[in-house]
């Protein structure tokens, strides 16, 4: 007799799904291994368009973040004679600079908020991006923004009864942590007819609908750049939103991790943080926490698990409390922590590297663009698809129509008809994305999330596996 | 009106406490900033014996560990025709062999389990360690010993009426976490009588206790060597720990992060799996969750955040609860993995880097003894302390005399009377201790941890600074 099985688990955990990491994926290792045991299948190496992580496509990371990396980690290394004709000069000053401020260097614990030579880089970057001051006070470096993300909800939610706002569809980070916790989601829904638009009606009867459940509505999350949707907020709408969380008394959780990811020309991003401070002193009592991270943007640094939240507006008791939560980690790990430093501090003109920044940065930016554009064109191409322009972030989450005859299929197989879609296009082509059942969408439409961070050339190979594995889908079950 | 105040916090967060980084640390870091903007104290600097983190002491680190992180982290690096000239040729090898292994490098998310190679190196070590095999799926790479840790407990943790065996005196992170899970501790006490030992008596009367009080004991945390008491369990002693788990149905927590850390010539570490596999096939349905990290050993790598657990004999569905929990953080991060891999896989003999690993080993953990002996020696001159031998960890665990005046002069200031004792020991020396109250004691007793960490030459310093304090101290509160 077991102590842990599915029935006697914390039932929380049992209930929480987690899709970008779910059954299709474990069905892509087994056949990821089975290629390389030299299986034949109907094709020749798995692309995993699943998940937002760049450099296990090829993305080169930016080398002035890695060679300080080095720099700091081995003992005397920055005054070895051989050095300069490895590492370039600002490296080398840099690794310097933080092994001054570092006490104990990479390898001892942190303060538990993080450096604070780090947690001014950040608020130098936040002072340049939004035009207000930033407190290093209230910045908290964190392994990853899941984490933060993870800290927040468990913060709010005490029970059942304390419901967060979600976008649907949402990143099932946030559905999947809200279970976790025992509280309870009330999802608010994107308008795909609008370009993924979140109008402020809806959230208003999503919080009505939330309170005439018994819930305490106590937080709103809202993705800007979208996840899965790639949608790019304008500021009107940011401003509602504000006016909402103050109107209604929620914490604004600004999820901002693809703030550099914006591939439009007629939109850009603003932060929350800007548009709260643009509002006025009136807006000082709307608490905002807003995340970032190291894993996305063009430094793609996914690995390294780096991230920071700042927390505005918040009061002296609730931020005493965060900082106990975070001391019981003791601290994030303190590579990422320099990542985040070098992603929100890079080289300026006039640095060695400075040059070699530009272009790795631009050249990123500029291919995800031309990515986007190709497989949102490619989508609309194919029969009963519709896909929304990827504005923002890495995805693309075109709406498919599964003929009824799959419908039915899956559901003698106990799977959602997107699911059955992806497993399927899994089968014959190794292309790995996952279905829209994963974010929420609405009832009787179907989706499904797909990366655009294959390299170029494979590009192409993912644009005419997807439409002849879409046509021959549709005529099966046609 | 804010959301998120005191009051309104989640107060399973809010119950919880966390002594390592509490008043008396935080106290510690506003003299650390009035000494660095030149203030006149009654010392010169801060000595932290307040938190197990050998570097920002001066230990150095590992040198081959830290070449190969270098190595792996800059792309080319490794076929750079400068490198030989900085990196020892094994240390480029092992870089190879990493960056060949790891799809997309430390830069990308890898498997959520930690990358396989990394978890057969880990199991490698279990079967040399053990003499039993090991199998990589029961591996779990994670963002230090503390996230596995809580891991385990969110999965045991359904509400109030789940109990958990914690020795006390206890690491806090183990209280803090139940609190924040909302469980229930369940405390036995380890006998300071007989060098901190743990009797099955008393085992059995805290899970009869917890039983009454209607709590289900779910499971056994024992901490070997322990923190903050440095015992280390006999073979004996551990048997009847697994059979009690066996009999009473418990999963047992084995936290074996010191187990590198033994300073007593008639001990020596031998691990829960061993015992467990030892006593045969029937234990074969003994959960047994067992906990390793970087941060401590000879290793000493805190701020990489690298740990592992082994989940022995746990029903499949609960190794795929366990599974989907770490995906929702993705992956821990990468180089803490690494550091797995070297700390478990080092040089071997024959190797470039093996001399100078095995140098800075051994002198490490011959200082490390040094270091104990003399404190511990040191405290037991004291007026009223008494001090057991400290076999392994990295702490000392005096019990010390608070007079009664002392004693009344804590309860005005609303202090425990060890927690007014270790202020005043910071006020007047500089040096950071925890009081014994937040790890749990004896009711009626004192006592304040302290590392063994200080350098040698500063050990005396403590030693002598804080025996003049203890004299005064006594003398004043006579």
């Amino acid at each position: 007799m077991s102590v842990l099985n599915k029935a006697t688990f914390n039932p929380r955990v049992v209930s929480a799904e987690y899709a970008v990491r779910g059954a299709i994926v474990l069905r892509s290792n087994e056949y990821q291994k089975q290629l390389a045991a030299g299986a034949e299948l109907p094709f020749d190496k798995i692309i995993p368009c699943n998940i937002g992580n760049p450099q296990i496509l090829g993305q080169k990371p930016i080398h002035f973040h890695r060679e300080v990396l080095a720099l700091v980690n081995v003992p005397g290394l920055v005054d070895h004679p051989e050095a300069p004709s490895i590492f370039k000069e600002d490296a080398i000053a840099r690794a310097k600079h933080y092994l001054a401020k570092i006490p104990g260097g990479t390898g001892a614990y942190g303060h538990s908020k993080g450096h604070e030579v780090i947690r001014h880089e950040v608020c130098d970057f936040l002072e340049r991006r939004d035009g207000y001051p930033a407190d290093p006070e209230t910045i908290f470096l964190t392994d990853g923004a899941s984490q933060a993300v993870q800290g927040i909800l468990r913060a709010l939610i005490r029970d059942e009864n304390d419901g967060i706002l979600v976008p649907i569809p949402q990143y099932p980070l946030y559905s999947a942590t809200i279970a976790m916790n025992g509280g309870s989601l009330c999802g608010y829904y994107l308008d795909e007819a609008a370009s993924w638009g979140t109008s402020t009606d809806e959230l208003k009867r999503a919080i009505e609908a939330g309170r005439e459940a018994g819930k305490e509505v106590r937080a709103l999350v809202v993705i800007n750049p979208g996840n899965p949707t790639g949608q790019c907020l304008s500021e009107n709408n940011m401003r509602d939103i504000v006016q909402i969380c103050k109107d209604e008394k929620l914490v604004l959780m600004a999820d901002e991790v693809y703030q550099e990811n914006v591939y439009t020309e007629d939109k850009h991003f603003v932060s929350f943080k800007k548009v709260l401070k643009d509002m006025g002193p009136d807006f000082d009592d709307v608490e905002l926490a807003s995340f970032h991270s190291t894993s996305k943007g063009f430094t793609g640094e996914c690995g390294r698990r780096g991230g920071y939240m700042e927390l505005v507006n918040f009061t002296a008791e609730a931020m005493e409390q965060f900082y106990k939560m975070v001391s019981v980690n003791l601290c994030s790990n303190i590579e990422g922590q320099l990542m985040v430093g070098m992603m929100t501090n890079p080289p300026v003109e006039g640095d060695a590297s400075y040059e070699s920044y530009i272009s790795q940065r631009d050249g990123v930016l500029e291919s995800l663009k031309r990515r986007a554009l190709k497989l949102v064109a490619a989508f609309n191409e194919l029969e009963g698809v519709t896909c929304n322009a990827a504005e923002g972030a890495m995805y693309t989450f075109p709406k498919i129509t599964v003929p009824e005859k799959a419908c039915e299929e899956a559901k003698e197989r106990g799977m959602a008809p997107d699911a059955f879609y992806a497993t399927a296009l899994l089968d014959a082509t190794g292309i790995v994305v996952v279905p829209g059942s994963g974010f929420g969408q609405e009832d009787g439409t179907y989706h499904f999330r797909s990366t655009i961070l294959p390299p170029e050339e494979a590009i192409d190979e993912v644009i005419e596996k997807t439409s002849k594995f879409h046509a021959e889908f549709m005529d099966k079950y046609r």
